[in-house]
């Protein structure tokens, strides 16, 4: 077996336990979102921002990948909403059997949100799936706009795209206009949201986008918040 | 033969492939030199500003890899350099191969420096000798302190860390002091030269180095500007 076809076998393997991963994520009504963005794109500022705000009593859950550290779960569980730290050894990229082996209990709590960020790393993560409703990418105005062309795999299969830290527009030599309408010569459905964790803009922009997702997930017509804790 | 093992092997065939390329580059007297960082650290803008500064008729060329288009090498093309894009399509990572075919012709002519930019990675390339004579690490202060602890491989590696946008120091949350205390950490010997791609702070000392560099390799006691044009 030569290397391509033992990636595909890979590959599939993933793409069966996804499938069984998103079956039960159904089953639960639970709105699942894997963040995809380059080191230092603000996913973790992003989550922080957002479990911040979410509505009291939303029963949400962070699962954060990365190579090393548990500094990113340290930094989310401030919110007081459980999260736990995949440290994938060296691997580049989350697959869907650490996020089966993590979230050992929460889906029969009735969670009702839940975020993963994935490894800092705009390509290999585009091509696992975890089970998620949608791959969301983040990136930040400091990256240069031609990055949707460079890295097209993830702004192609992204439903919705963060332009992050917009509150260094002043100080980079970036043209947000010319990134969205690359994101969107790539993928053009593709929503953006553009946002900076320092200042909070766009963030009620992005609770929009968040509830009218989970509204639209199915089993989400039961309320966001109930009285379950998950822990 | 499972992943692990096929993975091994790619890499020892990538090594063995790597061994002669170095044997070709050290006969060529050619310095070679890997920069790998995360998508957006700078490292195109950090080649545009070394080509610029680089003493007349420097006998230099640029390999540059991107997963899609060839922007980087249009963007490198400007400075009178010989410049070649490697698209990847699709891989997250330079390998020996790649290099190999994209060298065709270059060290014939004498070449005193070759530079060649990874794909935007902090992770992949890492695992890949490409028979450079060090990788340079390129991270940014819009990145976080951290990322020296997060994604350990290539900071161990790496003989140099290029610290890169400290124009940016006031405008974002970062504490230079510690990253490199974290790069440290986990490499008590790497070097560190903080940089401004826009200021041009922190250029003259990269000059240095790299002329120091280059004296190091044995064959380079030749002088870096010949007549030979490299094309």
């Amino acid at each position: 077996m030569n290397r391509v076809e033992i990636e595909k076998r890979v590959l599939s393997e993933n793409d069966a336990l996804a499938a069984r991963l998103r079956e039960a994520l159904n089953g639960a009504g639970t709105l699942c979102l894997n963040f995809i963005g380059a080191p230092g794109a603000g996913k973790t500022a992003f989550l922080e921002r957002t479990l911040e705000r979410l509505p009291i009593h939303t029963r949400a859950a962070v699962l954060t990948g990365d190579i090393q550290t548990e500094n990113d779960a340290i930094r989310l569980q401030r919110y007081g909403y459980p999260v736990r730290q995949i440290c994938t050894a060296g691997a580049c990229h989350l697959d869907a059997r650490m996020v089966d082996k993590h979230l050992d209990g929460w889906l029969s709590k009735g969670l009702r949100l839940l975020f993963i960020e994935n490894v800092g790393n705009l390509v290999c993560p585009t091509s696992y799936d975890l089970g998620e409703d949608a791959k969301i990418v983040v990136m930040s105005v400091t990256e240069g706009e031609d990055k949707p062309l460079k890295y097209p795999g993830i702004f192609r299969k992204a439903e919705l795209m963060i332009l992050n830290k917009i509150d260094l527009l002043p100080h980079v030599p970036f043209n947000a206009e010319l990134a969205c309408a690359n994101a969107r010569h790539i993928h053009p459905q593709i929503e953006i949201i553009e946002t900076s964790c320092t200042t909070g803009a766009g963030f009620d922009r992005w609770l929009e986008w968040l509830a009218a997702r989970a509204k639209r997930k199915k089993a989400s017509a039961k309320p966001l918040a109930e009285a379950v804790p998950v822990s």
